[in-house]
């Protein structure tokens, strides 16, 4: 199995002429030059991906809920019980959540991925089964992956990518569930960017102070226990070592979704985890990447700061499933049809800056 | 016509029970309590402005882009010449402009209102044909418009706003279309915030230092000439001395919305300014306003402030024509669809948190 080899060595960096050629077209476009901000040199970067001006329109889109547990919830992380991953996965399936609503609202396709949920679950509409463990082991203890394990769950990401691609999807979301997935979030961060435990764990889902101070603890010690930083490791063996299935499957749908040239719109810190991961494989998978939202954990500001993204809503969300990012679908998509629609000022007939005299 | 006075006295604060509810409701969701951040409060503020909860869905939304001229302009406060605002309306209503494609990506209606362009327009589908004057005077000379036409203005603005809703409309979006009126919008902000001309004053659709140096001299020198910021100065007095006729009309569209128990999403720094009109003239009429995004002007930021309004969307936008608020839309949609579409704990079966035993 080396699909990951491949797929990291197959992603070529942005292609700089359909880049100019963007830029060129939003100057020739009825509108102030640079008037549209952040969205105009997104519009650029999706020209880059697609290697062609205009980039096709990203629609439609599809969510990728990757759901798994986590053997670091058996220290106390979270007052969350571990069966809401579960549940939740359920409750996605049955259209009630925050994801679907927000899904619904945008247009995008909901597929939850069981990549480790620690219950069996039974198959329903939606639903791809596709559990690598019924989660990982607890990262203080010893690592939450095997290697085997790991690779198997950046392999299926890739996998989805590909699938939900080959099925008309033009436009990738990430979402996440996973009960305690914030705290091996918060260890991933720190591992791939030196930063300090305090100054990436945040207070997830809604904790005490007791129990943020003995999360950042845990983070330490799991940090240490594994010598992370280190110079030396490898990616897969940071992920192997405290990440989760879920952030080791979004590396690898990262991964697919830069291969196929295909935007993926990022949500909060789960996927800003994951994004590190897939962009130290592979540093030009994050030409790919669109930073949906930044939420309210401390760790998604520092990774997004690594990853060079900025994010295109910041509204305190701090609830995952994919929904920050599909909040942010519309920009991206309004972003590139601005690309398609929007006359020129030959076309339209409309005075350039500068055309009449000055009084 | 004292439809201004009759719709001022009609409009009523937010409903608590309402609010109530819809916190209380938000609680029950299966989410981590307040996760959704500033769209949880957007919430309960739209269950306020309808009275229930949920309140309806605010779908269809329409943008109404108020086109203007300025008789500022002859200051040379901008390169771009007048002619401008009647070319940009002729490409909003062949579909070629900016707020065009974002109107297309969100399922909005988009309806041009010429409200008083300098130049005589052609009949047109989409086009209200609402011109009070072919532009206005001159601010730094004398009042830029007559009470009589500043009264029309805010009028039609009602009455635009009651024909949207009667039409079925339920979100109404501000837009906006008048070459130089980031001028007049900057004498606004000052002249009701008491903020001087070089703090809101900004670079608009882009000006080099020294036409950027003159329209701060323009601003102060209008200001001073009407005795403004005066504390006796009532707000149709103000919009009279340094506003534009598409300020008074969305000032008027604003009181409409609140009236009618609407919610309005602002765009940038003309809608910004219009809305401290429509607050001065009626505080509680801030209760149907979101602030769509907060644009690159120095000024919206000032006027936002004022008005207690924390915007959507914050990505450089200078545009205008209500492109902000429409990419704020789906935001505004989404969430109000929670309180309709998520399941509770309850009814999904999901525990809640400290549900389970703690290690």
């Amino acid at each position: 199995m080396n699909l990951i080899e491949e797929t990291v060595a197959a992603i070529a960096p942005l292609d700089e002429t359909a880049m100019r050629d963007a830029r060129d077209h939003q100057a020739r476009l009825t509108k102030p030059p640079g008037s549209l901000g952040v969205l105009e040199e997104l519009s650029v970067k999706l020209a880059g991906l697609a290697g062609r001006c205009p980039p096709p329109l990203p629609e439609p889109a599809a969510v990728a809920v990757f759901a798994a547990d986590h053997g670091v919830h058996a220290q106390g992380v979270t007052p969350w019980p571990q069966e809401v991953t579960a549940q939740m996965v359920a409750n996605f399936l049955a259209g009630g959540a925050v994801v679907n609503a927000f899904a619904a609202q945008v247009g995008a396709g909901v597929s939850v991925v069981d990549i480790g949920v620690a219950a069996d679950l039974e198959p329903a509409p939606g639903l791809l089964p596709r559990k690598i463990a019924h989660g990982t082991a607890d990262m203080t203890l010893g690592p939450a992956m095997t290697m085997d394990e790991t690779r198997r769950a950046v392999t299926t990401g890739i996998e989805v990518a590909h699938d939900l691609v080959a099925g008309g999807v033009r436009c990738l979301i990430t979402g996440d569930m996973g009960i305690a997935n914030t705290t091996a979030s918060a260890a991933l961060i720190a591992a791939f960017t030196g930063l300090p435990p305090e100054r990436v764990t945040g207070r997830g889902t809604g904790i005490d102070d007791a129990t943020h101070a003995r999360k950042v603890e845990i983070v330490r010690t799991a940090l240490a226990r594994h010598g992370l930083p280190g110079e030396d490791a490898a990616p897969l063996d940071v992920l192997a070592a405290v990440g989760g299935l879920e952030h080791a499957a979004i590396a690898g749908f990262v991964l697919g979704a830069a291969v196929l040239r295909v935007p993926v719109v990022l949500d909060g810190v789960i996927a800003g985890a994951a994004a590190l991961a897939a962009a130290a494989l592979c540093p030009d998978a994050i030409g790919a990447c669109v930073a949906g939202h930044r939420s309210a954990e401390p760790g998604h500001a520092a990774a997004l700061a690594a990853l060079g993204l900025r994010p295109l809503v910041d509204l305190e969300l701090r609830l995952g499933e994919g929904t920050g990012a599909l909040l942010a679908l519309p920009l991206v998509q309004g972003s590139v049809r601005v690309l398609h629609e929007v006359a020129t000022f030959d076309s339209a007939g409309v005075s350039g800056k500068d055309a009449g005299a000055r009084n």
